[in-house]
């Protein structure tokens, strides 16, 4: 398996890309700039040792094409749009995973939701409906993933129109490790992408225990323990 | 402390108030129909041993006369904004919790997000500035509330404009035995009330361990555990 992660030169990206080749994918580290692609790959690939999975770099548009079925979001939110404009024509037969969440640029403790209402329905409006845009990992802290020696502390909320498109997105998010639940049509992203912002909030506010927070799903059963 | 609980004859207002009473708090179940806020009062208070808290039952306006600061309004959503107007001019000195989700009256996998956004902040239009609206445990299941042998199995996002109002929410919300949060201004809301209807979809479509499963803010250190 062989996925994009465009924006993956930012912290979620190279998270992301650590943990999905440490779980033995190959991970295509996609940037505007390919140099940087490259370098951050390189980098990142010294932190494998014996992992099965690689990491390479090189343009978000090469990404795309040499992925063989997923592409991951992970821009800024201000790169969203201008991201998925100027690749909608290359993602014809692939699952488009958006990670991204509209944060505030300069108050992260806010989101700011697009007129579509999410990111996720957003990416659906611009792609098509022939194109599978699937919500995921949005709540996922970049600290917490780049700390490759502990698991990932949260489930995953997963979320998009199409179903086939989810189960296989639910089971590339469960190879890092966490659960992921299906939490319905693409309008769950309205709940789910400001959750991080919540999430923010509870970092700064609250401080220890309570950085980098995850959210897990809690089961009644779990009472008893 | 007396707090009021309109629409406490419902399934979450009936564990809300037994959590509460059991927690030292007296309850007064609010009800359209005095009678029936009395009767379910009467049912609720046999199980109530020993219990310091009491709980009686009355119509919702002398449910509201009576309590000393917080009204926790529990009522389905159809009845929100009819209870929120008939009640507003005798609410002036009270804290509104609002418990309220807009869930889809025949699909509670759904929700319709009022105009405001949510319906605390339609509440908080409602009323106006001068009453403080704090949205609070919409994501705690009914079913569990009523297994009173057994701790609540979740954390309460807290959201709302007034500052000070939230902190005495939080201590309210505490009493329950769970963490509560301050997630932000009453905006967060739009994220907090649909997670219900994620859980109420978990509920359905995954059955064990998922039944009546709640939301845990879950702290980077636990993954060490």
């Amino acid at each position: 398996m062989k996925i994009a992660l465009l924006g993956g030169t930012g912290p979620q990206g190279r998270g992301l890309a650590l943990r999905w080749a440490l779980a033995g994918v190959d991970v295509i580290v996609g940037s505007r700039n390919a140099e940087r692609g490259q370098k951050i790959a390189e980098e990142l690939s010294e932190r494998l040792g014996k992992a099965k999975g690689k990491i390479i770099g090189m343009s978000n548009a090469d990404a795309v094409a040499q992925a063989d079925e997923f592409v991951v979001l992970a821009v800024p939110y201000a790169g969203h749009r201008p991201t998925l404009e100027s690749l909608k024509d290359s993602l014809h037969e692939k699952i488009l995973v958006d990670v991204v969440v509209p944060l505030v640029e300069d108050n992260p403790k806010k989101v700011s939701m697009p007129p579509e209402g999410s990111a996720t329905e957003e990416a659906q409006a611009i792609l098509g409906e022939s194109i599978p845009v699937v919500g995921a990992l949005h709540n996922v802290s970049a600290h917490v993933l780049d700390k490759t020696d502990l698991p990932v502390n949260c489930d995953v909320l997963v979320c998009g129109q199409n179903k086939e498109a989810k189960d296989k997105v639910i089971a590339l998010v469960e190879k890092l490790g966490v659960q992921a639940f299906n939490a319905g049509l693409a309008v769950s992203a309205r709940a789910i992408e400001p959750i991080t912002s919540i999430l923010i909030r509870l970092n700064i506010s609250k401080g220890t225990p309570f950085k980098h927070a995850g959210i897990k799903i809690w089961p009644e059963s779990f009472c008893r323990f």
